[in-house]
């Protein structure tokens, strides 16, 4: 089991749901939702096919639960990024696009799960997923329409910037390697830098991982 | 048949054989190279399964012609994008952007394929395709690197960042929506002028997405 899909899930009980569904996070990251049987997540959860119909009435309910857990966890970190950023609007955004990017990282295998099986979603979870995503997207847009409303940030349309802002920290999910040289929290570092970059704002944000800074600007 | 999904492909004959890679194409895209079987292929292409493994011998076949073709002509489009911009730094990593990002939009059904199905790829072609995409990153990487040595742009570790503006093209694969908005050059416009910032170049590309600029540098 990979460590990194632990972590959000530990509130599941009994413990066979939950290996149950980290059985299917496997799964369905390996090979893809429809190419999933539950008699693959039955094994990799040391279960009986039978015995995980108890739990979980089909495959879409537990990618259901995996989609909403995933959303909602991402979500609370934006959330307490955002409520930490204060009035600082710059540190707001880098603070925000690190924790989203760390969590792509950190739990790479559950956020190709959430961000690459929207399409098989069912139908009944559909207009939940949706709204977590959209008070995600809306916390990033408001962070930037902020910033530019305070004269700190530079953009014409925050709705697009702030895509594609979350839009790299998602992908850093299809690429991250856990034995390569970053850790989730360097990643966040770069990219709340780019991030801040993103919007014109730069280089007032940190300065780990982009370093050799442009002259200093007038105001 | 998406139309986004024809044009690479229309040097492949005979036309029995285009038919099977575009089906495969639509078939990996919607549902997954391991879900997909060799009979969905053929019933997208009109043909029966038998009349498949004429033309190829097996759907890893079909998987391993998509990616090779889907991997030369994003790098074909990001040479010449290269090549075209000179001794304008700026330009030059703006072009090689927008390329990319266009590509991913106008081909975003090939585009998941080619990105999201890597790991599927037969073992004979991994050295080819590992060498485009290097090709590729080394481009982005080198445009970089000559405007941080030109004083153009300000970045400590250009493969850092040019992973990043890469990345930032190929999750557009993932989202993009032809009913959309944005064309996919108004997206590859948008996403040049954020690589310049990302290089901490900006404001000095083009101008068209992001307006509201920043307040001119001292130099």
């Amino acid at each position: 089991m990979a460590v990194d899909t632990v972590s959000p899930w530990t509130s599941i009980t009994p413990e066979t749901s939950r290996r149950m569904v980290l059985g299917a996070i496997d799964a369905f990251a390996e090979r893809g939702y429809h190419a999933t049987t539950t008699r693959d997540i039955a094994a990799r959860a040391g279960l009986s096919p039978a015995a995980l119909y108890v739990h979980y009435p089909s495959k879409a309910a537990l990618l259901a639960q995996i989609s909403l857990v995933g959303h909602e966890a991402a979500l609370t970190l934006v959330e307490e990024a955002f409520a930490r950023g204060g009035d600082d609007h710059v540190a707001r955004l880098a603070a925000v696009a690190a924790e989203f990017t760390a969590w792509h990282a950190r739990h790479h295998r559950v956020a190709r799960v959430v961000q690459y099986e929207l399409a098989a979603l069912p139908d009944d979870v559909r207009p939940a997923v949706a709204d977590l995503r959209r008070r995600t997207e809306g916390l990033v847009a408001d962070a930037i329409t902020d910033g530019v409303a305070a004269g700190a940030m530079w953009v014409a349309e925050p709705r697009r910037v702030a895509r594609a802002v979350l839009s790299l920290g998602v992908d850093v999910a299809r690429w991250y390697d856990p034995a390569g040289r970053d850790t989730p929290e360097d990643l966040g570092a770069l990219y709340g830098e780019l991030a801040v970059r993103m919007v014109g704002a730069g280089p007032a944000g940190a300065a780990t991982g982009l370093r050799a800074s442009p002259p200093a600007r007038t105001q």
